[in-house]
């Protein structure tokens, strides 16, 4: 048995942590003081739950309920999600991936059902990426894609050092990332786009996700006077940072407008003075496809461009990657367990792909995994106006409950 | 005799005051702490050479050196300009015109002259409206083109309020502002641009200033995810505000481009977020042309893509007028009598327009007035790299003092 009124309080209270004054959103951006507060009570509730929690070296925390064949949580069935948000966030991203997790843990302990193998609720550090990138860095770590110590060194748009965040907050564990291997990863996620709805459909088997590159690009040209200097002799880099955000839109996903994605989600000039020319532009492209090669084309196109504009305009443009992740297809078997269980549960369904990042794109490396999707009012997401109906937040979870069960027993 | 050594020094020891951490510029934006530290070593320096201060309620600062026939600087001959910089200023935009005037009335001191009228030396608050605006908001008020109450209310970008900041580093004086009105003023000013050096001239005799046009341009979309949101679903204030940047540059600037100037110095985006499509962009457009037909059908072509742009992008787009100045011709007696004097001199000169905003050109609306411009290496301005030889720099205040003479005797 699903205690759903639980699972939707908790969502609820976990919610209301880092509460933003106005607007109704949160923001509990990965290893701040909002974020901490929230930790603290998830491994209070996984605790409370009979848990037995442990934190490894980049701050993941590993909710076990022991198994039959496996205590220890080595080969077990993990579920997770992340519980970190961008700025001024919606309540469910992440979240209620992570407490369906639990819910499903106390089902098993409710129920008084020992599962074959230990079940594992996860919840990764810093999935979205929004002060230190790349995001779905804990999985990333977690899945041997990224050294501990270069996302220990991890420098966020603040300045701030990763590593020292994650000690100041207290979340530093000793566990070695990986160390214990999954044999199977879930992961319930809502939607955050609009095609569930638009269908009118209750549930996404994702079947694929697709490749994310992140790049931020800084521009230096030289500050002069607005008044003064003739158009001819500008190193605008406000006005070059401007033409390469608009030819993304207008030429490259102008190409291939229901497949390739581009945007810039952060953008600052310097000095940022009405009447000076900025001398630098520094802002991020976020470019998306689920075919590898027509991201690379996006890609290879932006590179192009840069070249031609910085020798147009006489500045000078340096990229660094952020985060590069393939497409990636997730296991068959598992997406098969999914489509059945919402058949059964005579819920409709869709096989889909995932147009945002998630944990299970990391962990997909190391173990066979799958998303199961609910559907995102209006499509919108990373907003504080991001709502599930509570109806479909619960079917989402008797989901994912009946496919664990069938593995697991109960 | 001018003390040029004096002027030099002065002008080296006011450009330390606020001097910035890195690259060699300093930041004394008007009515920080900055700006008050650069105000005391003025009023202390103008007190040393004999002047009467008066503070007035807008905070300028005059210095009178009072005339046989007005004591009190009513009807007197007015040099001015103002010591307030932008971020990460060059030394000499403002500081150089303040501290020549003083060097003139020390002149007269020096030589036991006593001038025919009052030589008022005027350091004019808020020029650069880098934080609060409009700029030449000192002079604006001085010559009641704007009210004091509405100047003293100007929110600044940081949020402050123009009269708190006043009053908080004590320069919220009693004078009306206005209360002594000029017969006749002056202004030495590096040219900020690049046409004496490129023509091989020493002196430049401004005669007229363009027009200026400052708005702030607000634009609302909706937050959303940048993977999941299909591009035909998106009100993106990010893409929305670039596509403007580069319309003024390829469309506007473009069809006069030696004519019309457009730069957008400032641009923030919310919430400035990775892989969250921006919900707001805020930045500011400073349309400049010397023809105010041509100045206004700029404006005309930017409101009119504005109004395109909120249609096809499902965006809101809000615009406030920060400043307004047409062109102003100057006096043409004053001109012809700078243009004497660089000839008597034996100083190369050129009859020229001024690409920057000054003082001369709000109180040439309350008296005669003209400019005086010296050239500026490479045609930079607003940039720590703001550079005048030294012997540009006592040319200009050689020319100053001759055409003072004229006027008061000496
Ligand atoms: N699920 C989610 O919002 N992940 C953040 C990473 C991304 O930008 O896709
Ligand atoms: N001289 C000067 O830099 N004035 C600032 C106002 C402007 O932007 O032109």
């Amino acid at each position: 048995h699903l205690d759903t009124a639980r699972l939707l309080e908790q969502l609820r209270q976990l919610g209301a942590v880092g509460q933003d004054a106005v607007g109704g959103g949160r923001t509990r951006i990965a290893l701040t003081d909002a974020d901490k507060a929230g930790r603290d009570l998830l491994v209070a509730w996984m605790r409370e739950a009979g848990l037995s929690v442990r934190i490894d070296r980049i701050g993941n925390i590993l909710g076990i309920l022991p198994g039959a064949a496996t205590a220890s949580g080595q080969g077990g069935l993990m579920i997770g999600s992340h519980i970190d948000t961008v700025r001024h966030a919606g309540a469910l991203d992440g979240c209620y991936g992570v407490l369906a997790g639990l819910a499903v843990a106390r089902a098993f302990r409710d129920a008084g059902v020992v599962p074959t193998r230990a079940l594992v609720v996860a919840a990764f550090t810093n999935e979205e990426g929004a002060r230190h990138q790349p995001d779905m860095m804990g999985s990333l770590v977690y899945a041997g894609g990224l050294s501990l110590q270069t996302a220990l060194d991890a420098v966020g748009t603040d300045g701030s050092r990763l590593g020292d965040e994650l000690a100041r907050i207290g979340y530093a564990g000793k566990l070695a990332p990986g160390a214990l291997v999954p044999a199977d990863y879930l992961e319930l996620h809502i939607e955050q786009g609009p095609v569930l709805e638009a269908e009118g459909l209750r549930i996404g088997v994702v079947e694929s996700l697709q490749g994310i590159s992140w790049q931020r690009i800084t521009i230096t040209g030289t500050a002069n006077h607005a008044g003064t200097t003739p158009t001819r002799l500008r190193h605008d880099a406000g006005y070059a940072a401007a033409a390469v955000v608009a030819f993304l839109r207008e030429q490259v996903v102008a190409a291939a407008p229901a497949s390739t994605l581009a945007t810039t989600g952060s953008l600052r000039f310097e000095p940022d003075v009405i009447n000076v020319i900025p001398r630098k532009a520094v802002f991020t492209v976020d470019l998306r496809d689920p075919d590898e090669p027509r991201l690379r084309a996006a890609e290879a196109r932006l590179q192009a461009f840069l070249a031609e504009l910085a020798e147009r305009e006489g500045v000078v443009i340096e990229t660094e990657r952020l985060a590069r992740f393939e497409p990636v297809r997730f296991d068959g078997a598992l997406v098969g367990e999914i489509e059945a269980s919402a058949q059964r549960l005579g819920l409709s369904h869709l096989r889909m792909t995932s147009g945002a990042g998630h944990d299970a794109q990391m962990i997909a490396r190391i173990a066979p995994a799958a998303m199961i999707f609910v559907p995102s009012r209006d499509g919108i997401s990373h907003n504080p106006r991001e709502h599930t109906d509570d109806d479909q937040l619960i079917e989402g979870a008797r989901v994912l409950l009946d496919v664990v069960r069938r593995r697991l027993g109960g």
